[in-house]
This record gives C-alpha cells, structure tokens and sequence, in this order.
C-alpha cells in the first residue's frame, strides 16, 4: 500500500503564507525529533526512526510555533519537539493497543519489533517529551504536557471500556474526542505562548480544542471513505478495531441494524460493508458539517484572541486546512 | 499464594528512627497515591488501585524524603509521589512486557484487566508523575525525572535485546542493572534535594546508584532462592521471561551447561531445576558478597556527602536495611 504524501495542504499553505522563521522552526524540530531517534542506540533508531519517517502532518509542532510567533525562539521549538513526541509516544502505544499492522501505510512498531518493544519504545518516547521541556521550558509548560498526557491515556482507557458497543451515545463519543484529540491540540497552542506566571489565553485553548475536534470527526470519516491509498490503512480500521465513532453513531438513526452488530464477528470485507452501509445515510455529511461548525468556532475564538494580524491568518490557514484536506 | 508483608525491614527500623516528620511524609506521599488513583474513574481506580495496595517497599519515596530532610514539605513530598507513580507505571508496562500473571502476590493488571488497558494505566500514572511536578516542583526536578525516566525505558529495551541469551557479559548485565534501577534511586536521592540552580550533589548520586544496584542484585538472588511466599512470584520467573541474571552469569563459571540452556523451552519445573543448580554453586554468594560491596561503597559516599548527622544515620539505616530484607 502506497504511503500517503508526507506534506500534505495544511502545512505547505501555512510555511508558504508564514515568514522564513516558520519553516526555519518547523526545520529545527525536524532536525531536533531526529536527532532523539538515532541517540538511544539502533533498538529506537529502527523503531522511533519509522514512525518519525513515517512522517505525519506534525500539525502540533505547527500550532506551537505559530502561537508563540517569530520570536518563539529554541524554547518554542523544544516545546513543539515535546508536544510531537507524546503525539508519537500514543501513536506507538495505540498500535500496541490496537494491535494495527499499519499506521500510515508503514508497519507500526508493534508489528514489526512486538509489543514488548513498542511498549519500551513509547515509554522511551514520552519520557523524552518532558526531557525536552525540562531542558528549556518552565513548569507551567510541564503541567500543560502532562495534563494533556493525562487526558490522552484516559481517552485510550474510554475508548477500551467502550470498544465494539455499537450503541454509545454521541455525548460518550465527543468526550473521548475531547481525551484523545483535543486536549492535545489545545495543549500546543497553550506551550507556545505560556511563561511561568502568564495567564493562559483562554481564546487561544478554545481555537486548539475547535481544530482538535474538526480534525478528528474528519479523520472518523476519512475511516468509513477511505480510499487507502490515501489513508495509508484499510476502510474500516476503527470498526475492525472495536472503535465506534461519530459516522456510525449517527447513520444508525436511518440504518438502526447498525446499532446491532456484534463487532467482534467483523472481517475486512465485513468492515468495508458497513462502511458503504454508512455512506448509504447522511450520516459523513453531518459529520463534515459538525466539522465545519468547529472550523468556524476555531476561527471566531482567532478573533478574540490576543494575536497581531499576520499570527491570526496563519492560524486561519490552519483552520482552513483542516478542512480542506478532506475536501 | 500470600503476599508479602506490607512494611518490611528498612522502611520500619528507618520510621522508628526518624523523628515524626518521616512518618507524615510517608503517610502525606501515601494518601497523595490514593487520591491520583481514584481521582481519574472507576477503570483506573481498580486497575491502579490494585497495584498502589500491592504495597511494594516504597523505598523510593523514602529516599526522596530522607534527603530532602525535616523541612521538605510539600514539595518533597510531591517530588517522592511522582517517583513512586513512575515506578509504578514501569511495573505495570512491565508486566505487560513479560506477560506475568503475579506481581507481589497478585494479579498483574495485564492479567487482571488485558495489555491494552495495562499500556493505557502505565501511561496515565507516568504523566500523573510529571503533573505532580509540574504542579511545586523546578525544572531541575523534570529534568531529573524525565531522564531517569529514559534510563528505565532504555533497561527495557536492552533487557528485551538480551532476552533468552544465556551467554550474555557481565557488563551487560550490569548496564542493564544501572538503567532498569540505579538510575531512579539516584533520582530519588537527588529530587530530594535540588532546587533550580543548586547544584547537585555527586555523593548522594553516588549513594543512591550503589544503594540501588545492591537491591537489584539481591532482587535477583531472591528470584533464584526463592521461597515464592516470600517474593509473592514463583522461583525462576526471571528465567521463565528470558531474563539472564548475574546468578547464571557468575554459576556459568563452575556449571558451563547454564550457558548453553535454551530458555525459550522452560517450564515452571524447568526453571526451579535451574535455579538448584545455580544455588549448587557459589554464584549466589558472590552476588550477595557484590551487593555487599555496593552497600559499604553507599556508606562511603554518605561520610562525604553535605548532610546532618540524623541525616547520615538514616540513610545509613536505609543501606543496612536493604542487605537485611534478604538476609
């Protein structure tokens, strides 16, 4: 299966809209999330050194630099470093977790080194995470990463408790969005911009919750559509996994079979099926129109928020990206 | 099978001699678990709960205390919580790793609840840890945390490296030892005592890596003699999970067939035949003579160390306490 383009529209709009410190940034946690790859030994180069290759759209490391502006600085950066690193930390312990085969259309760290490693290797990751701010950052930025943490691997355990429950409500499915995504993304936005002693910007955590929220419905619905050579993994990954999200949760007001299937029976072509089975009702179409109501709440908090003109179009741009990558 | 004692040995004889502050500390580090365990849903508060009431020698969190002396506070008291978590958080990962069923006499929580939810506890407690410092600990204090935190993932790998090798050096062993369990010892004495921009203090490093191998060691001897009542786990389950431990290490000198068994093959009765054989030679006496070196050169470092003489005395109770657990 092809791997999906390791740039993708959010990010080149963004670098080609922002000044050379952008890229400048984004070049510098690049250089520095490699440089932790290949300086634990060859166990983590091989493992950490695929998922970092594997790429990504390191839209966190983008939220942080771009919420701490021009003058951000090695500080801004450590902390983008540090915000990728516990995003990649969860992606290697998901796998585990899920016991995926690929993420990203290459073989996750589970499949091929076990999850004996993968587990080692997440921990390693995440341990590095708060290396990097312990480093350069304050404690204000450690509480941030860590709550943020903290609501990550709740979200993992929320999404166990509830796997293969084709029946959970659509409050259940936002909160664990909220755990597992969002938290995250307003995290990046906040590290940018906190020094000990500031207050944080309560717009700015608003606008990182909206993109965080947008950004997950359309990626549910990105599961159900597919096409693989896109997504880089099989239509139906989530149902095959147990994981019900948002595009099921609503097709079964028109299809009520769907809130009646045992999950546990699913094969790949099972999985597919009930996907055309969604894409039957309006079901993506609501989640798409969910997104782009928290695109415009993204936007409307930008407006409020404490930012000079040329930092709230480039936030824009993001906002716009989003979207548009599933357009 | 029983678990073992909830208070052993060194904690005890350290309390008695300790003025009141110890005990309050102990009990305010205690009741701080106990909050963070049930404070994140009822999945945590069994999975978690389970392990915090397994009890373990908290020996950890004692270090932190005892270093940071009488006027510690709250923020020792944090630094000695976050210690704790995140060696919780390794035993959990851990068994995920080995797949055992038993930690000190109970079930694991991979037995208990599944690996999936055991990954997603082990990285709640360990951001937990880093919240906790993050709330009244420095930078320098992240920075410690987080690095020993690296070590302890490196171990892993490493020990998933050596896994099933009988013929594995003893430096090996003994890096993997620094890694796995010195290293966090070490960060237990130092959080104690740093504030940002105090310099730390080589001596207590010093007293806290060799306090921390001759537990390892011992550790190590006690998976070999056993008796399972006493461990809360069966003899030999080191070898069950592929671990080569100095005791073969040293017993392949006299018994050369110990460096040529193939691991992967035991069984229970397999294991427990090994380790006769093992005790047969004189390999575990020369782990505990090693253990005994690494003690007196933990009491070496205290004589030079900047510490009060009730200081000294403690940490002296708590060296002597950690031969004692095994004699």
């Amino acid at each position: 299966m092809p791997r999906p383009s390791t740039v993708p529209p959010p990010i080149t709009s963004v670098l080609e809209a922002a000044g050379t410190w952008l890229s400048a940034g984004m070049a510098a946690v690049e250089h520095r999330l490699g440089e932790i790859t290949v300086g634990h030994g060859p166990a983590l180069a091989g493992d950490a050194g695929a998922t970092l290759a594997a790429g990504g759209k390191r839209l966190r490391p983008l939220l942080v630099l771009l919420c701490a502006g021009p003058a951000g600085g090695d500080r801004a950066a450590r902390a983008a470093t540090a915000v990728e690193l516990v995003h990649m930390a969860t992606l290697v312990h998901d796998d585990v977790i899920d016991g995926a085969p690929l993420r990203r259309g290459r073989p996750t760290v589970a499949a091929r080194s076990g999850r004996e490693r993968a587990v080692a290797t997440g921990d390693l990751l995440f341990s590095r995470a708060f290396a990097e701010l312990g480093a350069g950052g304050g404690t204000r930025q450690v509480e941030l990463l860590s709550s943020a943490s903290v609501a990550l691997a709740l979200g993992e355990l929320a999404q166990r408790r509830d796997a293969y429950d084709t029946g959970i409500s659509l409050e259940r499915y936002l909160e664990r969005c909220g755990l597992k995504t969002a938290r995250l993304f307003e995290c990046a936005c906040l590290l940018g911009r906190v020094d000990d002693g500031t207050p944080t910007e309560p717009q700015l955590a608003a606008f990182g919750r909206h993109i965080g929220l947008a950004f997950q419905l359309l990626d549910d619905v990105l599961d159900v559509t597919g096409p693989a050579e896109r997504t880089g993994k099989a239509r139906g990954t989530d149902l095959l996994d147990g994981t019900v999200t948002l595009p099921l949760i609503l097709a079964r007001e028109a299809d009520p079979g769907l809130g009646e299937l045992d999950l546990r029976e699913l094969d790949a072509a099972g999985a597919a099926s009930i996907c055309d089975r969604i894409a039957a009702t309006d079901a993506l179409e609501r989640v798409r129109a969910l997104a782009g109501e928290h695109v415009a709440g993204a936007k409307r908090a930008l407006t409020q928020a404490a930012l000079s003109r040329e930092e709230r179009a480039l936030l824009g741009l993001v906002a716009d990206g989003v979207v548009e990558r599933y357009a």
